[in-house]
């Protein structure tokens, strides 16, 4: 099970939280997949899978978090939390897509530092990825 | 970056499609990440990342898909449908958490055949993952 990248982030966060409410970012398609994101621009929402490459083993193997970096309320098991430090350190986040051009997406809302290498770009589909009733733990509301 | 399986899925599905509406699934963690499930059983809905192993190193070179396998509809770029066959073939999934027990979950709707390796488990937040004001192609609809 081994991973390609399928291109890169740029934007100006590089370190602590980033601002999902303010930050745009550009995702930079290597031109070997530029074909494939033909049709893409009829969506206005997109998941973006990137590769969170400043975890290293030892973050790989937390298997308690406080959720959202919240050292106030108690510890969770790592899958119930969201954070970067998780076996597989695959980062998820829906974004606005505000363009493109070429090999070039523009977004806004995309949770990860300038540099991190992107693995996918999904679709966003309301009817299959947005189910109702939902409830979520009061620790993450 | 290199994966490591999680866990497996155990269902009926072992060809076609996967009935979404229908379907129930197990999803066995392996025993040395079993705490990692602590609090996941305070959400409603989880994210399932899965390696869709039945895809080889040819399908993942292609660029141009026909979007949910309709042959009656133009090909469209990769990244603009969900289907298994993509560079890196990350399968995604919302899905409904019926229960836990031990290192097994049971869930509705995913989307994966039986045996397929699990990647990671994310809680589902409609606040950061269902945004407003979407729309999707009209052959994604």
């Amino acid at each position: 099970m081994t991973l390609q990248p399928i291109g890169v982030v740029r934007n100006k966060a590089t370190r602590g939280r980033v601002d999902r409410d303010k930050i745009i970012s550009k995702i930079i398609i290597n031109p070997e997949f530029e074909e494939g994101l033909e049709g893409l621009a009829e969506f206005s929402h997109l998941r973006i899978l990137v590769w969170m490459h400043r975890i290293d083993t030892e973050d790989r193997s937390a298997l308690w978090v406080h959720p959202r970096g919240r050292h106030d309320v108690p510890m969770v098991g790592v899958f119930a939390g969201r954070g970067p430090a998780r076996p597989n350190p695959i980062g998820l986040t829906t974004v606005k897509l505000l363009g493109i051009e070429g090999n070039t997406l523009t977004v806004a809302g995309l949770d990860a530092y300038s540099g991190t290498p992107v693995l996918d770009i999904k679709p966003h589909i309301p009817r299959l990825d947005c189910p109702e009733d939902t409830h979520v733990a009061k620790w993450m509301q």
